[in-house]
């Protein structure tokens, strides 16, 4: 197996909103309208696709139906290039329909971040200051 | 807000257990051995962390602490460019304590593919045929 995760597909309820959301709110760029009842982002890094919650469950079998919890147990992050950035984006994420979990502040670990959820609850950090990040927008990992 | 997902992190319930399971079974690599409290592999794509669940939960909020459901509404996937991957690698993970949660089948949207779960319950599809496989690994998305 590489070492190499492709594609993070999110779970919705509303894929139309959450849409909205991503291409409108975020601007990740997409040609997918929904119509074909999934939408993937050309994302840096691994691509992002959006896809209903009870059939993304189903399509791993009948066993995996059924509810939700609040945390997800994985939590996604957004790194960025300077600090001013992350109050920048979590404001855009809130002005986009998302909801400020963490306003943006020291973390213990040296550098500054906060989360926000997307409208289904998923969880993004941004996040400054934790390790270099390359031209391409990866992270160089020590 | 640039469109690129930096990192995952997976909330993980015994650290060594999931980085033998991901470092020793499935190959990603790393330098970090556990001993910081978290672990990190330079995949391609994102970034791929490991970290506590209860401690991914409260650097949150508090709010994020409770229960667990089985499914968490969020699949990563890995697409490999031979089709005969697809079961290899999914005998790859159950080979290092991963669970073949879904053999590999034909898939409704024309591909092949199966999924495992990883010591945690989290939720990897390995796919073939879904879309062109650039030479640095990561997806063209149409």
């Amino acid at each position: 197996m590489e070492p190499r995760i492709s594609l993070v597909t999110l779970g919705v309820s509303d894929l139309q909103r959450s849409l909205r959301f991503y291409r409108d709110g975020l601007g990740f760029p997409t040609t997918w309208d929904g119509s074909r009842g999934v939408v993937f982002f050309q994302t840096g890094g691994c691509a992002l696709s959006l896809y209903p919650h009870d059939d993304l469950a189903k399509d791993i079998s009948a066993e995996f139906t059924g509810p939700r919890a609040k945390f997800s147990g994985i939590t996604l992050a957004h790194n960025v290039r300077d600090k001013t950035d992350v109050d920048r984006i979590l404001a855009q994420a809130a002005a986009a329909g998302g909801k400020i979990e963490k306003p943006g502040q020291d973390a213990f670990w040296g550098g500054y971040s906060g989360y926000f959820s997307d409208p289904d609850g998923h969880l993004w950090e941004v996040a400054w200051g934790a390790f270099p990040i390359r031209e391409d927008g990866s992270l160089e990992i020590p």
